[in-house]
């Protein structure tokens, strides 16, 4: 199926993996990629070395096009930054911002570039800025959400700007992606659904957990501090929402007790301390697979459901 | 277009119009009955004498089936649940809980049930209990909402039920419709859209707000207290989430300060202390039409994005 975004991105099939941090690395990305989609890598709060070298693996193990994640508030965004424009990594997705101030050096090393967007007028801003697409991310999405959900936000942002939008948040089937052609976008991106394939190197716990949840397994906590994030529900998630609520806990002491639950999660498999980031369609994830059966099971739903239509995708 | 919904109801378009309390009137329902939609009557707080006569005033008006949506939480909903069973509705909607101990009742009164849900687990539950179809209703919807979003949501609910399932929430267009088919819906259910419809009573003031309404224009109110509601951001929801995110405000007085603030903005439209509850495509909502000019609209859209397939919907 040739979109927009497979041309755009020179990719077989219209999927990108989402940019999880602690979780999406070379293996997870490369198998993607393998799979037709575009995988990616997430730079997350890592420095440039770290990032560079997942890349340099990532390339070991594809020759198809693959991505990297740059999340704006790391606090070695500048260096990564400038790293994978002199490592010319074909694409990069962002989070957390707006990326403006690198586009130039980015297009310059030849990079697409497609900011994750979660209004109207941030995707307008970056289309300014000469980014190639948007990723219109609704708020059931894994991890940090904005406020609006997928099905509100992708037809206000395909109205709001003329480049093309990949639609991300709740899409966890081929139901989803025809969902998002039919508001308008040209792709998807979907995270909860590959933290269970074969080739995800998150802990076992981890993957447990989404595999076990139900439709009402995952909550919002961190509106207080300006930077919701969704997750499983879980010891963990109950007692920061308790505290969140609680205003006469401090801020400071509620920032402290975040630090470190992403990698407990993801890497120690810490249920009891960890911070299990999934989107609302973990209810309907029930199976580990390799990437290029997640991969060939969307499409063949989508192409099903789609049979003998002409979409403008 | 013919759908399950459609041969269930004995309508002419697969859309059902939101029961919006102090605005879904028999003026607005026989609009969009006479559409060929299913118009819907909110029973909201009101006791049995005013909604039947709200009834009664909309078989004057049209000769198609109609609905009342009855709130479970309402002080009068066993007088209102026994009436709309004299008065042989056509059909009847619920929100806000399990409407199980109504269903023998108003089966045997012909009535057509369509409980309103936000989870597989009520979904389940109402279909045991044997309604005709349930509204799966994401949060990206306007008043009282769920967790959930209708992109999780819809394809969660259509794989837990054998039941027809309806979408709500995030729907503004045929875009929107053609999404929720997708995810396996076989209609829609649309509320802010007809806020603005000509034959829609609520006051001018409640217009304007939804018709100048961004993408980001509206915020949930009220989880602290257990009912959360999505409305146009105002002094009023402000003034509400400064003291509801301060713990040492009693639930009490959170709810004191609630109370009449939609009456105020639906009649009064009290830009000062009204609740002005609207969903998140409030912001793709910019003109104000006849019921039938939005339905012939959504239709035409609709029809053109699936023109050459064959749904199974």
């Amino acid at each position: 199926m040739q979109t927009k975004l497979t041309r755009l991105l020179g990719i077989e099939h219209p999927i990108i993996q989402g940019g999880m941090a602690w979780i999406a690395d070379a293996s997870l990305a490369s198998a993607v990629s393998n799979a037709g989609g575009l995988g990616i890598i997430s730079a997350m709060n890592a420095n440039a070395d770290w990032v560079r070298e997942e890349i340099r693996k990532c390339r070991t193990l594809t020759d198809k096009p693959f991505g990297v994640n740059i999340m704006l508030m790391s606090p070695h965004v500048e260096e990564v930054a400038k790293m994978v424009a002199e490592e010319k990594v074909p694409v990069v997705t962002t989070g957390a911002g707006n990326p403006s101030r690198f586009v130039k050096m980015w297009k310059e090393a030849g990079i697409k570039i497609l900011p994750v967007v979660a209004s109207t007028a941030l995707a307008k801003m970056v289309e300014r800025a000469g980014v190639d697409a948007v990723i219109a991310e609704g708020g059931e999405s894994g991890g940090h959400v904005g406020d609006l959900t997928t099905m509100a936000l992708v037809p206000q942002v395909v109205d709001a700007v003329k480049i093309p939008v990949v639609a991300a948040g709740g899409i966890g089937d081929g139901r989803g992606m025809v969902a998002a052609f039919a508001l308008g976008a040209c792709g998807v991106q979907m995270g909860t659904r590959f933290l269970v394939a074969n080739e995800c190197t998150v802990s076992d716990a981890y993957k447990k957990k989404v595999l076990s949840a139900k439709d009402i397994s995952t909550m919002v906590t961190g509106r207080r501090l300006g930077h919701p994030v969704r997750a499983i529900k879980t010891t963990y998630t109950n007692a920061y929402a308790k505290l969140e609520a609680d205003s006469n806990y401090p801020d400071e002491k509620l920032e402290e007790f975040g630090v470190g639950s992403l990698r407990k999660a993801a890497k120690d498999g810490n249920t009891e301390e960890g911070c299990f980031l999934a989107g609302q369609i973990a209810g309907m994830v029930s199976r580990e697979q390799p990437a290029k059966e997640i991969v060939d099971e969307v499409m063949a739903e989508a192409e099903k459901l789609m049979e003998g239509v002409k979409w403008d995708v």
